[in-house]
């Protein structure tokens, strides 16, 4: 099996519930039929939101840098379980080439798959301003159903308080109204784009099918490990 | 704040398990606020049981090469989620030095610290074989509980379930028993001394004191990254 490396830090909350996810995903009877994994969980990243609004530096280097240190480590394969950070996957590829599992394309093609064409995003200002799951959804003849800009701005404000460690039936229910706003909207099928919503958000909160953005980086980085 | 380096993969599930609850006890408001955290999770360790049993190699030479290969990358502190494979903490330190955080003792410590004399151990044939909490019960001036053999013989194969991704009812009922058993003999706190207790019993489940070894050394290792 291959060795993976994880891009982390954006949360760490995120890096390990997407770590244990995978872990508990594989088809493993022991300790030993598990995949080694490198994890570089870094918060000193800088904020992805703070540069995609011009008011900080571009994490890109510093991305690139991380994956350069994993796959010198024996990282073969690359994941990176936050969405927002993908806007800087080109650089990162550029500095550590080699299979590098996307979570927009993981993500995106699993919304699909149940054959909805109109599809709600739940992610964050940077992940929205970058245009990754707007351009991944048009890519394939799907049309992208967003927030308000005043939901979009409570969104952020209950990503940053379950970032605080603030899980509790207040966020849930904050997450289940922008839910329902989508589905307003006209929405068929859900992504949870954004690592920290499948942290309170799960499948059974929800009527239409959702997509956990870190469920589908696990179910695409099995397989390549295994290859 | 300092970074951190995880020895891990013994198992995966209890290594990503410690990273979260580390990542959750933090005073942290912002992802900023977080420890740099470098995991390598190696499930090619060899079998900590295996070799105490005389039938595998120890792995004492590939925890040393992990310890050192974490160190280079960064890590200024190492802790390690496993009980059995603090047998091999001297050669670890002895390749690697520096600031280590012994899950024994941030254990026991934390079951004298309620006054109790009489210790019940749960721990797999590996730790046990290696004298690793009745030495430092002892030296502490208590005395260890243990289960008898063929309760310890039924320990293991519980261990061995839930390593393998069952962590059920059953599985927590058989834990259950082995904490009765061993208040039974006298224990008047218990020890979960193997990471994989811990993801199927909880406090809520026993009723006498439990310190869970993983608890035990996230509240040990936080301290020593602000120190």
């Amino acid at each position: 099996m291959k060795t993976l490396g994880v891009l982390g830090g954006m949360g760490p909350a995120a890096t390990f519930d997407f770590c244990a996810r995978l872990t508990a995903a594989m088809p493993a009877t022991r300790d030993q039929d598990h995949p080694r994994i490198l994890v570089d969980c870094d918060p000193r990243v800088p904020d992805r939101n703070a540069a995609q609004r011009g008011e900080g530096p571009s994490p890109g280097a510093y991305l690139a840098a991380m994956a350069r240190g994993l796959r010198a480590a024996g990282a073969e394969v690359l994941a990176m379980p936050c969405n927002t950070a993908h806007t800087y996957r080109a650089e990162i590829e550029a500095a550590a080439p080699g299979p590098f599992v996307d979570i927009i394309a993981a993500t995106t093609q699993a919304a699909l798959r149940g054959g909805a064409t109109r599809v709600g995003v739940l992610a964050v200002d940077g992940c929205l301003g970058a245009g990754l799951y707007q351009d991944a959804l048009v890519a394939r003849g799907a049309r992208p159903i967003l927030l308000d800009a005043p939901a979009q701005a409570a969104f952020m404000q209950t990503v940053y308080r379950i970032k605080a460690g603030h899980r509790g039936a207040g966020e849930r229910a904050a997450m289940t109204g922008f839910v329902a706003a989508l589905l307003d909207a006209g929405a068929a099928a859900l992504v949870a784009g954004c690592t920290e919503v499948g942290l309170v958000l799960t499948q059974a909160d929800v009527e239409a099918p959702l997509v956990d953005s870190l469920d589908a980086l696990v179910a695409a980085t099995i397989p390549r490990l295994q290859a």
